[in-house]
C-alpha cells in the first residue's frame, strides 16, 4: 500500500464560516484519499508573524513529503506572488509574503517556484479566494506527485519577502531578548534559545528579569515549581519560555508581544544556568 | 481503489462538549474509511439560516456523492420530520427545518425522502440526540452507498419547510438589498449577486450606502484600495459584500445582519460599475 | 481490507497554537494511515475532571479497538505516571491523573500499564510536551496493533488515582443530586441517573428545585415544553438535565458546576414523575 499523502492547513479563516470546509472540498475532489490536518485556522486576520511560527515547529512532526497549505493572505489579488517550495522533506504552498521566513532560513535545500501555470487552477478564478481557487488545487496535485516544476519558474530565495526575524541582543553582562508569541496557556514565548543562553553564560548563575519580576535560573520543567510561582523553563522546542505554573503568566503579568526579556548572569563559576543538567 | 467516501458535518454543537466526537464514533462505527470534514460547529444555537446559507456554499466545492450531514434541530423529538435527499452530485441528511432551502430551490433533480425506517437507527432511540442515533446511521450508509430508498417514503419537495428568503428590491433608480451575513474577517455579505447587479444598472455608475456611508462603484478585489478603505467587492460565491480593506467592516460600521443596502446608479453612460472587468 | 484504525484526541491544548497538529504529525509519521478523530481540544486548562467526563461519553460510540488518548496533564515532567490501558473494546492512553476515573469504574475487564518502555518514546523526550514524545507514540503504535505488553509493567487498578466521584444524596423524601457540567447550549447536566430517580420515587410525583426556581416532573424530550420554559429532561446519556427549550439555562439561572439541585416527591401514587413514558 502506498502511504496516504498528508496535507496540513493554517488559515486566518477562523471556523465559523464555510471557508475551511470549501478548501477541504477541493482537496478532496482532486485526491480523495488525502489525510486532512488543521494545524490551526485561528490565525489573527493578517497576522503571519504568528502563522510563520506555527508552520516552521508543526512541519517538522510530520512525515515526509507531506504538504504544508498555508493560507494567511491580506494581499489576494494583489501582485503578490504565490509560491510552492520543495524542501529536504516537505512541501509548502503559500503567499510570498513572509509567511515561510522560518522555512526558508533553516532548510539547506530548496527549490521555490513561483505558481503561474493556471492550467492548474479552478475555473474561472475568484479575485478574492485564492486558497480556494489556486492554492488547493495546486497543494493536491503535488501531495498526489505531480513534479513541483509543473507549477512555474524557478525563483530565487533572496528574492522571496522575509519577516524582520528578532534575534537577542548581548552587551557585557546582559542579554535582551523579547516576548515572540503567547501560548493559550498564557505561557510567553521568547526569541531567546537554549543555545543563546549558554554560549552567553556558559556554567554562570542567571538571573532574568521580565517587566519588575525576577526569575533566578531556568528550569527543566514545571514540577520543579510550585503552582502559582513564575518561572522560566526550556519549552519543548528548544525556546525559553516564562510560564505560571498550573497559572497564566501573559494574563498576571500583563504581558504582550514585543514586551522584553533580560538576561543577567553573576560571576560565581562552578554552578549552572539551568537548575538541572540531567534533561535528557 | 474505489473513491474514498466524504462526509461532511454542519452543526450548532460547538466544539467544547462530546457531541461531535459521539457522532463522528458512530459515523466511523458504521463505515471505518470514511473521509470526515467538518464545515463548521459554531453555528449559533438554532440559527438554521446560517446554517443553511454555509451548507449550500460548501457543498458544491465536493466531490460528487458526499454525504452532507446538517444538524441544527431545535425540533428534536417534536413531530419534526427528518429527511435525506439526493441531488445530481450530493446527498443532504438534517431535519426538515428549512436548513436545505438553498438546495432545494437551486437543485433541479431532486429525491426527497422522509426518514422513517427505525431498522436503520441507533437502539435505543434517544429523545433529545437524533443526530447520534437517526441522522448518523443514515448518512454513514447512504455514504457507504446503500440506496435511498430504504430510508423511507418520498416527500414532494413544496411540502418541505423554506425560510422566507430575502431578494433585493428594486425601485426606480434604487436597489434595495440587505445584509445577509457576518463572516470572520467582519466582511458583510448581502443578497445582492453580481447579475443583479447588472441587470438593474448596466453599464452605468452605481453607488452604495451602508448606514450614512457611502461606497462609489464595486472593486473586483481587495488589493484595488487601500488598507482602512471601506469597499463593495464581489465575493467568491458571486455575492456583493461590504468590506475595510485589512479592517473589519461588521464592527467599524456597527452593521448587523438585515441592515439594508440601498443601490443607486447616474445616468452616466460608458462607465461600468464595476471598477475593473478583467475579473476573469 | 484490514478496518482503519481510530485515534481519538482530547486535550487543553486549544485551537490557537500548534500543539494539536504537532500531536497529529508525530501520530501520522507512525502510522500515516490512521482515522484521527477529535473529542475536544477546549478543556480548560487542567481541568481533569471535565476532560474525564468527556472520554467517557464519548469512547462508547467508537469502533472496537479505538485508541484514545487523552492529554490534560498539568504533572508534566514530575513524577506522575503516565497509561495505556486495554478495556474489553477500547485503548486509552494518558497521564495518571484521574483523567479515566469512569472507564475504570465501569469496565471489567482491563490491563493498566505503566509507559516505562523508553525504546518507543521520541528521542530526546522534552520535559514538557510528554503527548508529543511519549503518549503520542504510544497511541499510535497501540493503534497499529502493538501489544501493549510491551509498553511497561502491569499497574493495579486499585493504585491509579481516582477522582471524587459526587453521587446523589436521600434523605426522607429528598434526594439531593448537583450540576456537574454545562454544555455548549447552557443545559446543566446533573450527577442524577434515570435509574437513580426511579428507584427514588417509584411511580410519585416528583418537583425539582435549582435555586429558587421549581420544575415539575421530567420530560422526555425538549419538544413537550414550549420555547423558554424551563425544564429537566433525560438526556441522551441516561442523565437528568435542566435546560431552557431554545434557550440558555446555565446563562439565565446563574448556575454553576457544584450548584445543588433537589428532587422531592409527593405522597399521590398512580402517576408518574416522567411526563412521558412512551420513550422507548
Amino acid at each position: 500500500m502506498a502511504i496516504r499523502p498528508t496535507i496540513t492547513l493554517t488559515t486566518d479563516f477562523g471556523l465559523d464560516d464555510e471557508y475551511v470546509g470549501v478548501v477541504k472540498g477541493v482537496l478532496l475532489s482532486f485526491l480523495p484519499d488525502v489525510q486532512l490536518v488543521d494545524i490551526t485556522h485561528s490565525i489573527a486576520p493578517q497576522d503571519i508573524q504568528k502563522a510563520a511560527m506555527i508552520i516552521d515547529r508543526a512541519c517538522r512532526f510530520f512525515p515526509e513529503a507531506t504538504v504544508h497549505l498555508a493560507v494567511v493572505d491580506p494581499g489576494v489579488g494583489s501582485a503578490r506572488r504565490l509560491l510552492a517550495i520543495k524542501t529536504s522533506r516537505s512541501f509548502f504552498v503559500g503567499p510570498d509574503n513572509g509567511i515561510f521566513t522560518a522555512i526558508l532560513q533553516s532548510e539547506s535545500t530548496i527549490k521555490i517556484h513561483h505558481i503561474t501555470n493556471s492550467n492548474l487552477f479552478l475555473s474561472p478564478v475568484s479575485s478574492t479566494f485564492h486558497g480556494r481557487d489556486i492554492m488547493a488545487p495546486i497543494a493536491a496535485r503535488l501531495a498526489a506527485g505531480m513534479d513541483i516544476g509543473k507549477v512555474g519558474p524557478l525563483v530565487a530565495s533572496n528574492s522571496c519577502r522575509m519577516l524582520p526575524v528578532s534575534s537577542p541582543q548581548i552587551a557585557g553582562h546582559q542579554l535582551t531578548g523579547e516576548i515572540i508569541c503567547r501560548d493559550r496557556f498564557g505561557n510567553l514565548r521568547t526569541n531567546i534559545s537554549e543555545q543563546t543562553i549558554k554560549a552567553f553564560a556558559g556554567r554562570r548563575e542567571i538571573t532574568l528579569r521580565i517587566g519588575s519580576k525576577k526569575i533566578a535560573g531556568v528550569c527543566s520543567t514545571y514540577a520543579e515549581a510550585s503552582a502559582g510561582e513564575l518561572i522560566a523553563v526550556m519549552d519543548s522546542f528548544g525556546s525559553m519560555e516564562i510560564a505560571i505554573v498550573c497559572g497564566n503568566a501573559a494574563g498576571e503579568l500583563h504581558a504582550a508581544v514585543g514586551d522584553k526579556v533580560w538576561i543577567t548572569f553573576s560571576e560565581e563559576q562552578g554552578k549552572q544556568g539551568f537548575k538541572n543538567n540531567n534533561t535528557p
